[in-house]
């Protein structure tokens, strides 16, 4: 898709960004809905355009439609009854995030040509042969932190910091605001 | 505090990266012990030195203490009976990460400069007063998603990639590997 911009040959000739879209494996629905939840909201701020859950979670998936419908947007939690089949499917580099992988800025490079990118997360067990299904396992900082944190940071590398723009379709949008909170109708959308 | 590296001049003009902390604020002990523990695994990983928390939780603290011993390096949660007194003691800008606010992308020059950066996330219920208190109001992306993510991506543009660097007293570190887990006993550690 062009950018509407009138960019120089050499910015013609980038390759677009990927279209990523993630997959949490290992989600415990008594227990990781919020987690998980979160993991979804950030792939959807960020820019990525799904997130396939495994074990499927009605609860998550009901809680980003209704995201959705107030702010706007294509996104969506998918069921994953079998994460085995959604590697199997992908159309690009499946990219297993894990403190114990290769650092980030190593891989970087091999990331922002393709024109698809499955990135992976595992819960609290992290089932032993998505280390070897994975093209690659790789690590943002090799110390425990949160697979919310490795997601965001990836998409900020592969797609850009997310802006203020709003999503199509959103009920509502926000201003942003040097003081306080300012949540207008997103008039855009009235046809 | 020089780096060791015999760099140009142009290098060594350049102003070092700010000493960053973090306040959570909205900490409900019942409900939020994993995504605080989650926002301080994040703080210490990317560089930050502290994470105050209020109200203080002792399950968060001794969750870090515990990373601490096996993973090395000084970071801490402090227990902050008073946040406005966290927030009038700041040496530096005061950031509070908001969907609200004005992009990280206008201020991000402004937080480069200065010695020291608070930032501060809200949890449910944000005290209406921080939108005043605080230096600057900084979404990331005007989204709704994670505070876990804001952070990472704050401090990601402020002191860089986090590496594969294990933190000074650690007693095991992490060997990146392009398959599987390797983590060794940090014989550096020995005196």
């Amino acid at each position: 898709m062009g950018t509407g911009s009138s960019g120089s040959a050499a910015k013609a000739s980038r390759a677009a960004p990927p279209r990523v879209e993630l997959l949490r494996v290992g989600h415990r629905p008594g227990r990781d809905p919020r987690l998980s939840t979160h993991l979804a909201l950030v792939a959807r701020a960020f820019g990525a355009r799904r997130m396939y859950l495994h074990p499927p979670d009605p609860r998550v998936e009901a809680s980003l439609a209704g995201v959705r419908a107030r702010w706007g947007g294509e996104f969506e939690v998918v069921p994953a009854p079998s994460w085995t089949s959604v590697v199997r499917d992908a159309q690009g580099p499946v990219v297993h995030l894990t403190m114990y992988g290769v650092p980030l800025a190593r891989v970087l490079p091999r990331l922002r040509r393709p024109r698809d990118v499955l990135l992976v997360v595992g819960g609290a067990k992290v089932p032993p042969r998505l280390y070897g299904d994975a093209t690659f396992n790789v690590s943002v900082g090799s110390q425990p932190h949160s697979e919310v944190a490795a997601v965001a940071v990836v998409l900020r590398e592969l797609l850009g910091l997310p802006g203020a723009r709003a999503f199509p379709g959103a009920r509502q949008r926000i201003v942003p605001s040097a003081r306080g909170k300012s949540v207008v109708p997103d008039r855009r959308t009235v046809p």
